[in-house]
C-alpha cells in the first residue's frame, strides 16, 4: 500500500466513523432520575424500564403497548392544603361575586366569601358541586382555557408563594422523561377536571392535551354569529375517581396500561386494573412521608387519601415511593 | 499545498457531504399522493400542508397543534350496502341465535334470521339499538375485541368477496401517512362504536387506539375471581354524530382540528367547528360519484346521507373530494 493509499483508506475508516457518531447521536451515558436517591425504588423502577424495552427479553413490549398512566394530585404535583382545582374554585368564587350580590347571602357562597372553611366543608359534596358548576360552566371552552391560565399566572400556593403549577415533583417530571425516552405513550388519568389540566399539561409535563383524561361536564354545540362554539353546561359528565379510572382508561385510551402510578386510594382500581394485566408491569404508589419539605400524610388526610393502596401494596406487588427518602428533591 | 494535503481536503469534505447526506436521510423525492390524480384536489391538500409546515409562512402551525380528524364510514372505508359494524351486528345475532330460542319469536331478532331486511329496517332507531345491545353488551372489553377480530378474520362483504377492512381507500391512506410524515397527529372521529374500530385501526390505518374517537356504551370495573374486568354494559354512553361530534374531539382530544375530513351530513359541524378557527384550516368532504368502483350516492342515501355538506360546501371553502375523478384507484 503506498503514502497515498494509506491516507485515502484512513480518511475513509474516519468518514465511517464519523458518520456512525453522528447518525447514533451519542453522548455519554446519564442518569436519566437524577433527583432520585440510589436505592431500591429508582432500581426497580429502571429495571422495569430495561425489562420491557429490550428485545430478546421475556418480557419486552413493543412500543405501541409502552402505555404509562399517572394519576396528577398528589403523584405529579402537590394537593394540600387542598385540592388545587378547588383553590382555583375558591378564587373565581371571589372574582365573580361582584357580578352575583346574591352570593353573599346564600350557602355556600357566603361562606367562601366570609373566608369561613369549616362551613364550606360542611356543605359536602353537593355544596362542592354547586360551587363547582358555578365557576366552571356558563362560559364557552375558549373562555374557560383563558380564565385558567389568567388563574395560573397570577394565584399563588398559600405557604410556599409558588405559583402551582410550579408545585410539580421533580423526581415525577424525570420519570416521565425518561419513560418517553424509553418509547412509553404517558398520560395523565385523574379525578380533576379535564379542562383544568389541558391549558398547562404540555408545557409543565409534556403531556399533550388529548394524553390528558379526567373528569368533565357536559358541552353543548351551538352557533354564535354563525360561529360555532361549545359552551360549558353546569352539569357532570364524567367523574374520574376509584373504579371508573379503568372506565376512563378503556373508554379514552383504549389500551390496558403496562405501567401507572397514583398516590391515593382513588387510584387503587387503576392499579389494580394495570398491574393485572399479562406480562410485566409496575405500580407505583407515591407516599407522602416528608412533612419538612412537603406535607406527610395518608390514612386520615381528607385529601389523597391512603389506606388500602397502604394496607395491600405488597400482595399486589406495587412499589411504595417514600418521597422523605427516595427523592433527592421535590420540586423543580 | 502539496499532493498528500490535497488528498487529505477532499476526503474531508467528502466526509462531511457523506455526513450530511447520511444525517438527512434524503431520497429521491417520491409523490405522497400517488393514487390521487393531478389536479385540483390533490394540489389544494398538498399546498395546505405546505403552507401550514413552512416555518416562516404566515399559516404555519407548530407540529403540536397539526391535528386532523376523519371520519370512518364511507370517508377511509365503504359503507355500502350498509354501514359494516351493522353486517357485524346482522352476523352476531345469526351466530348467537342458538342459545336465544326466543329470538325466533321476538322482533326485530326474527327478521334478522328470516334475512327479512325491510322488517329490520322498519323497527327503526329503537330495533337498531336493541340489536346492538344484544351483541356488544354481556361480555367483557377483551371478550369483544376477540369477537371482532374473529369476525373480521372470517367475514366478508357481499358483493367484493373481500374482508371488511380491506375495503379502505388507497388514496385516504396515502393522505393518513403524508399528514402524518409531516408531523400531522391523526385521529378518527366516527359514529362508529369505540370498540369495534379499535382492534383494526392501527393495523389498517396506522392509528392507534387512543387516537380512535366514537360511539359508547357503559362499561362497569369488577372483579371476578379476583381479576379486575371491564363488562360491556346494554346502555348507550354516547353517541358520537353531527353536533355531538365537535364535543368529542374537545373531550377526547382537547384541540379544535386544522384538519377534518368527512363524507356524510354527520360530519358538518365537525368540518364547520374546524375550518371556523383562525388561522389556515383544510375541510374535506369525500364525495362518492363513483358507481363502478364503488357507490355513487349523496342526497337520498340511507347511509351517509350528504346534502347540507353538498349545498354548503362553497361557502364553506371545504373541498369536495370526486372519488371518480380525484381518485386513480378506490382499494389497495
Amino acid at each position: 500500500m503506498n503514502f497515498v493509499n494509506r491516507i485515502v483508506t484512513k480518511f475513509t475508516a474516519l468518514s465511517l466513523l464519523l458518520l456512525l457518531t453522528a447518525c447514533a447521536n451519542s453522548q455519554p451515558v446519564q442518569d436519566p432520575l437524577p433527583s432520585w436517591t440510589e436505592g431500591a425504588s429508582k432500581q426497580r423502577i429502571m429495571d422495569f424500564v430495561h425489562d420491557v424495552t429490550t428485545v430478546g427479553n421475556a418480557d419486552f413490549v413493543p412500543a405501541n403497548k409502552r402505555i404509562a398512566t399517572f394519576d396528577n394530585d398528589g403523584t405529579l404535583w402537590s394537593e394540600k392544603p387542598t385540592y388545587f382545582q378547588l383553590m382555583f374554585i375558591l378564587d373565581r368564587v371571589r372574582f365573580m361575586a361582584a357580578d352575583h350580590p346574591q352570593w353573599k347571602t346564600t350557602q355556600p357562597f357566603k361562606a367562601v366569601l366570609e373566608n369561613d372553611m369549616a362551613t364550606v366543608k360542611a356543605a359536602g359534596a353537593r355544596g362542592m358541586l354547586e360551587l363547582a358548576m358555578a365557576t366552571h360552566a356558563g362560559m364557552t371552552t375558549e373562555e374557560f382555557e383563558i380564565i385558567v391560565n389568567d388563574w395560573l399566572a397570577t394565584a399563588r400556593h398559600p405557604s410556599t408563594g409558588q405559583p402551582f403549577n410550579a408545585m410539580v415533583y421533580q423526581p415525577m417530571l424525570e420519570l416521565l422523561d425518561y419513560l418517553r425516552a424509553n418509547g412509553f405513550k404517558v398520560f395523565i388519568v385523574s379525578g380533576g377536571g379535564l379542562e383544568f389540566m389541558r391549558p398547562w399539561t404540555e408545557a409543565v409535563y409534556g403531556i399533550p392535551p388529548d394524553q390528558v383524561v379526567g373528569s368533565s361536564i357536559e358541552t353543548r354545540y351551538e352557533l354564535r354569529d354563525g360561529n360555532p362554539v361549545l359552551v360549558r353546561l353546569p352539569e357532570m359528565h364524567f367523574i374520574d375517581d376509584k373504579v371508573t379510572k379503568p372506565v376512563a382508561i378503556n373508554r379514552f385510551i383504549g389500551q390496558r396500561p403496562i405501567l401507572a402510578g397514583g398516590n391515593s386510594d382513588g387510584d387503587f382500581e387503576m392499579l389494580k386494573w394495570t398491574t393485572s394485566g399479562k406480562g410485566k408491569r409496575l405500580g407505583l404508589i407515591v407516599h407522602h412521608t416528608d412533612a419538612v419539605r412537603e406535607w406527610a400524610y395518608d390514612r386520615k388526610s381528607a385529601e389523597g387519601r391512603l389506606a388500602r393502596g397502604l394496607d395491600e401494596a405488597d400482595e399486589n406487588g406495587w412499589l411504595l415511593i417514600d418521597m422523605a427518602n427516595d427523592w433527592k428533591v421535590i420540586f423543580p
